[in-house]
């Protein structure tokens, strides 16, 4: 998976350069852009607090057609008032006038620092070499450009035949829930070569968000910034994918942004260990959801994961206070598929025993069964480690 | 305020021994204990997981008279079956025997480790000797016994005059929410030689209990133990408080639990900085409590104040995500009493300027008001630090 030559897509280009937002002088302004018409389909953050270029594309850009995102790292844009929003703007329709798209083709996203002005005439004086450099092999450089706290670039690709031809979904990704205060965010950007309806690219699109992306927990914060979207434009098969073609579509597409949310908790601020959290027997999925998070974002269970602590007295008690009605004496834990707890409030001796070998791997399943009948729901989450608080202590705005 | 002579209480005494429960060998096994029949109103963990004294005290308990509380540390009695219940239900026929009370009269308190069974045979054991040593210096010594992970014991004192007389209010504390996996649990006692309605002091201390106990956030966490309870003797006043009096016992009461409360949160796990984040206009009570909530529990705003950050970015952004319906242009952020932030989304760069050197201090007000009216809610966080994370990974179940 990754790597600059598996990276590109049939009529899709990629760019990056460097306009001077990171300290660190590396390249922090990236595009991605279709070279054909496309059709579109965008997931933004639930965050009441939206990001200028949130605002700005909910009301001026054309989400179910766009063409291409336009990305910078260093300035998130965020918390910057009615200038942030018209720097947005402008910047849209410079990036318009240089690749001779009608306005609002192009998304833009931000992802860095919190309530700084975005400089956007350093932006827009780059926006000239940048669209020159467009070119198919651009996919590497451009995912590393929209890093931030990232320790390395997130690419991943699947291929699917149909129409006797070979199609391609690619996705890039960056960040980890909001990783860290105005440095991070969640930023995941999918190409396909094939076509389908909007509506149905809609549809399928939020079902495979809400199964990966919305799953992953780092530090339970949610950016201001966050953004999800995917372009298909047909370059390879122009005409519109059939039903059973369609499930392919979507199967792929859901490995491709799994793929994506796995390495975005791998990488999660000093994250040693990805565990996954499946909760069954809730009742319902909301109930279920609830338990998950609960547990998922809990300081004690991710520093006992950390510590590779057997801990499931952690676990059942973050699930008490889920604010969901259970019946404890139903609950049943299992670790790494090892029984440790209940049902019966009982502990499993033995259990208990074969379990401490598992918590020490990089990755294991937690698994919860509340007994109480249907209501699944499963979230991933990374350890609460010494390095997270460094990163995130020693960062100053 | 604490120390043992200042700690009695006309009327009650205390005592402790050590029965082995505690690895150090400290004392482990308090009691607290009025002389004359008192009235008595009691509050439990809301977490839908209880521990066994809490399931035993909720049925056989007489909630409303108890005369004193045992509590054990170095075992939570949580997650511990049929087993963990009846041996609840066998101490508290033993220590009522000894005491030469009816059976229910003794509240039975646990913390410590979870799911492992209580050793009941070495407390019962110890029975004998403990309430031999009731004595009414024993306050000190007993708030020392209940201790976990906690680095000194928590006693605070007021009085007020009645009738004529010096009415004492003598309040013991430990642990701070679920600081550590079944190391932890807030419990909390009070005492008073005065005399009240059983539902005056029920409906008096509930609402203490909330604007104080309810309050403090150290992890999120909620323990499956919490208790808190209190115990009104008449010993130096036999006849009710008058209403006007029971004013001033109100206040006074606050203030004994508010002090405890400040010094659970200064004694957090690892903690340096103690915050109130106070918020206001958010159209009501509920919505102020999630927004004080989901900022006073972000892992982000938690080692901002660790590294004294002034990451308002942060604040806002937590804020945004606490599911409750803003309008961001309304906020309007304090620190340390200087605006930083708002209205608008624009940031005040006089205001960030002066208030890097409040975020430098170890206590200090976040103001958040959200510009929609009516509506407060604060609670009193801590930072999460290096020694939160090596506390909590390295302890080993």
């Amino acid at each position: 998976m990754g790597g600059s030559a598996q990276a590109c897509v049939p009529g899709f280009k990629a760019a990056s350069v460097s306009c001077g937002l990171r300290k660190d002088g590396g390249e922090d302004l990236a595009i991605f852009l279709s070279q054909l018409p496309a059709v579109s389909s965008v997931v933004f953050t639930k965050n009441r607090v939206r990001a200028a270029p949130i605002i700005w594309a909910e009301t001026r850009a054309s989400l179910r057609d766009l063409q291409g995102v336009l990305v910078n790292s260093g300035n998130a844009n965020a918390c910057t008032g009615d200038a942030g929003v018209s720097a947005v703007g402008e910047i849209a329709r410079e990036v318009s006038r240089r690749l001779s798209l009608p306005e609002g083709k192009i998304l833009i996203s931000s992802t860095g620092v919190i309530g700084v002005p975005l400089p956007r005439g350093r932006i827009i004086g780059k926006l000239r070499n940048l669209c020159a450099a467009l070119s198919s092999s651009g996919f590497s450089g451009a995912a590393k450009a929209m890093m931030t706290t990232d320790r390395y670039e997130k690419i991943c690709r699947q291929t699917f035949r149909a129409g006797g031809k070979t199609i391609t979904i690619c996705g890039v990704a960056k960040g980890a829930g909001m990783i860290s205060p105005g440095m991070g965010t969640l930023l995941a950007y999918l190409f396909t070569d094939c076509r389908l309806p909007q509506r149905k690219l809609d549809s399928i699109f939020r079902r495979a968000v809400d199964k990966t992306f919305n799953r992953i927990i780092v530090d339970g914060d949610m950016s201001t910034n966050d953004t999800a979207a995917v372009f298909a434009n047909g370059a390879t098969l122009a005409r519109p994918l059939k039903e059973v073609e369609l499930d392919r579509f979507e199967r792929k597409m859901a490995t491709v942004m799994s793929e994506l949310a796995l390495k975005i908790v791998a990488d999660g601020e000093g994250a040693t260990r990805t565990v996954k959290i499946d909760v069954r027997g809730a009742g319902s999925r909301g109930n279920a959801e609830k338990v998950a998070r609960a547990v998922g974002t809990s300081l004690l269970v991710k520093t006992a994961i950390f510590g590779a602590d057997l801990n499931w007295g952690r676990i059942v008690a973050a699930a008490g206070r889920a604010g969901v009605r259970i019946d404890p004496r139903g609950i049943v834990v299992h670790i790494g598929g090892v029984r440790v707890f209940g049902p019966g409030m009982e502990r499993v001796s033995g259990g208990i025993r074969k379990a401490r070998e598992k918590v020490k791997k990089d990755s294991y399943d937690i698994t919860l069964d509340l007994g109480g009948g249907k209501g699944d729901y499963f979230v991933i989450t990374s350890d609460l480690t010494y390095d997270y608080v460094r990163l995130n202590s020693e960062y100053t705005t």
